[in-house]
């Protein structure tokens, strides 16, 4: 069934940019890095976690890139998580040694994958059910690898994670008496916390999180099991989570990039990331009074936490994205020619980074206007 | 700034399904396609293009796959549309030779793109604008290549195409003063009358869109401009565009897997479509009483139109997707012992399969609860 006429051609779609070229003249749809609020982002996450004496273990999901944990390392991370077993291989494949699942998985297929991961690369997993315990233990047992493995606590996010100080024991039990087995400590993240808007709203749950981490950990301290990692948080909470004295270890991932949704919290703290990602538009149809047809639709940015906006200052007063086809946008012209605008090239702040990430093939990164590198997006697409 | 560590591992994730195996133990996330519902859909598109003396371009957006496409063209399509250059390319490689780019573009990069497919496939483009016209031609001109371009005109869907007979009539002209063009015919394609739920309602929009093709036809005519292509339509209207007299060609797409949204369409005709398209999940978290967690969330499952449904019929009645977060799908547990799922298996529907396809990586075929074949998504995430 996979039978196909043979590629006689070679022909395959040019690259977004080359080295050099000036931001305007980037295809589009692209992804656009500006690496100055990049690396301004990346080095203040970094201070912030090492003046906290906690573990950066930036989530990769958010980026799905190499050369993106590469430099997260580069700058002090201690590895990084995936959300998926499959996502972890392109960066196990390229020497990202320390890797967290931070999520549950069930299941024959996710077991191998594990297993053969744990062969390469420090391997961490979640688990929130004894099941997972048992079925872990036996695939490492029988594929001869020790895994570490951290109970997963719900801590007011209400999705995964244990609920009991008895069902986080059983795990705590179960993890302690496999030999396959090593209990790695816990994995707190409260995914609600991080989007509240109001500044001191998210400093209120990320402290309540904490304080129900911190029960957990003294349940387990007063059973004689000791943690030696708490994991969790997110752009939103970290830096409150480096503050808490309970996590050792925070996971943000979108920190990198500031997409819209997080663009539009408050942002009070010593924590002040700038927009470094962006997609380029162009403007292709203006057959309509008041209105243009851009380029990108939801087929290259994700449209789950709001439409993208426009970034372009000198434009943003006066058109506004209003509807994503799959292949469209939609612009609204608050005033001005809109015929004037066909061919203009636009740039949009997506509202939500990670799965916007997962539709590209690469990120093209500028300084000073000019393009000075592509980077791939690895583990696109892999979501088992 | 692209450099890597060396890939000394080989890693790569396993692929979801090997030859042979059962509907059950293919991995999860992954695209399903059952073989006898797809069978079925093709043919009976081919059947009422065939009856109604029209062309089927069926649009390879829906699935992004050379190897769908070879086996539309083998029942009896006379090619493809894409909507994007770049999306076509791959189709280009493996030996479609007819190619219909159903959309606008702008830009350099882009009439550098249709310029070079055009050197190996026959190429038709859309414009809405004398000035992409003129753009066109030169590029075209200087490539030494012809290339098929068809105006755009609106038919009530309200985004790009002209709408009115003088500027139909600009457009006409100056693709017939070019000598490195050659006008096609109309493109007219009514978007909004496919996702019309109510059948007589979905028949009335489609005949008042013809109705409009057949008065931007007539005056073509008159000025001595005869139209050799009119193409559109789509899933939801391609048996009323088939039977209309006007178009000569339709433009389906979405017909070989009738997603969750047009699922939900009322279909009275002789078009009676089935779903084909699935994705497997895995419940992977029952830590929460009355809500499991599954591992199909919005980077493998589009959420634009509506969240994915289940499929299993024993199962569609007590547990309900009721959130998508980006790599879990929350199911409500209307009824029954929800701790017992842990492990389980899902057949999900796509709310829309154009952009759920765009996620994945491969299509798994199955013919009775087998895996008999996995055909690439080889226009995955090509956008530009």
């Amino acid at each position: 069934m996979s039978e196909r006429l043979h590629d006689r051609t070679r022909l395959r779609p040019p690259a977004p940019a080359s080295i050099g070229d000036r931001v305007e003249d980037v295809g589009s749809p692209a992804l656009l890095v500006d690496l100055d609020a990049f690396d301004h982002n990346l080095a203040q996450m970094q201070g912030l976690a090492d003046a906290g004496g906690v573990a950066l273990r930036p989530h990769a999901k958010a980026h799905k890139s190499v050369a993106v944990a590469q430099r997260q390392i580069a700058a002090g991370a201690v590895g990084i998580c995936c959300q998926k077993l499959s996502e972890a291989y392109p960066f196990a494949a390229f020497g990202i040694a320390d890797i967290h699942i931070s999520n549950e998985f069930v299941g024959a297929d996710k077991l191998a994958m594990a297993v053969e991961l744990a062969r390469h690369v420090n391997l961490s997993i979640c688990v929130d059910d004894v099941r997972q315990v048992a079925a872990m233990a036996s695939a490492a047992e029988a594929g001869g690898v020790r895994i570490t493995v951290l109970p997963e606590v719900d801590v007011g996010h209400g999705r995964c994670g244990v609920n009991s100080t008895e069902a986080l024991s059983r795990l705590a039990d179960a993890i302690g008496e496999a030999p396959s087995l090593r209990f790695g400590g816990l994995q707190a993240y409260h995914g609600g916390a991080q989007h509240l808007p109001v500044w001191v709203q998210r400093r209120q749950a990320a402290q309540r999180a904490a304080e129900a981490v911190d029960g957990y950990v003294r349940h387990l301290d007063a059973r004689g099991v000791s943690c030696p990692v708490i994991t969790g948080g997110g752009t939103g909470t970290a830096e409150f989570d480096c503050q808490s004295g309970v996590y050792t270890e925070v996971q943000p991932g979108t920190y990198l990039f500031l997409d819209g949704h997080y663009g539009a919290s408050e942002w009070l703290g010593q924590f002040r990331p700038r927009h470094s990602l962006f997609l380029s538009a162009t403007v292709m149809s203006t057959a309509r009074p008041g209105v243009v047809v851009c380029d990108v639709g939801l087929k290259s940015v994700a449209v789950d936490s709001g439409l993208p906006r426009l970034w372009s200052r000198d434009r943003s007063g006066w058109l506004r994205y209003v509807a994503a086809n799959d292949e469209h946008g939609v612009l609204e012209v608050l005033n001005g020619d809109s015929q004037a605008l066909l061919g203009s090239k636009l740039l949009l702040v997506p509202g939500h980074c990670d799965p916007t990430a997962n539709l590209h093939a690469q990120f093209v990164c500028l300084r000073e206007g000019r393009v000075v590198g592509l980077w791939e997006v690895d583990a696109r697409g892999l979501s088992r």
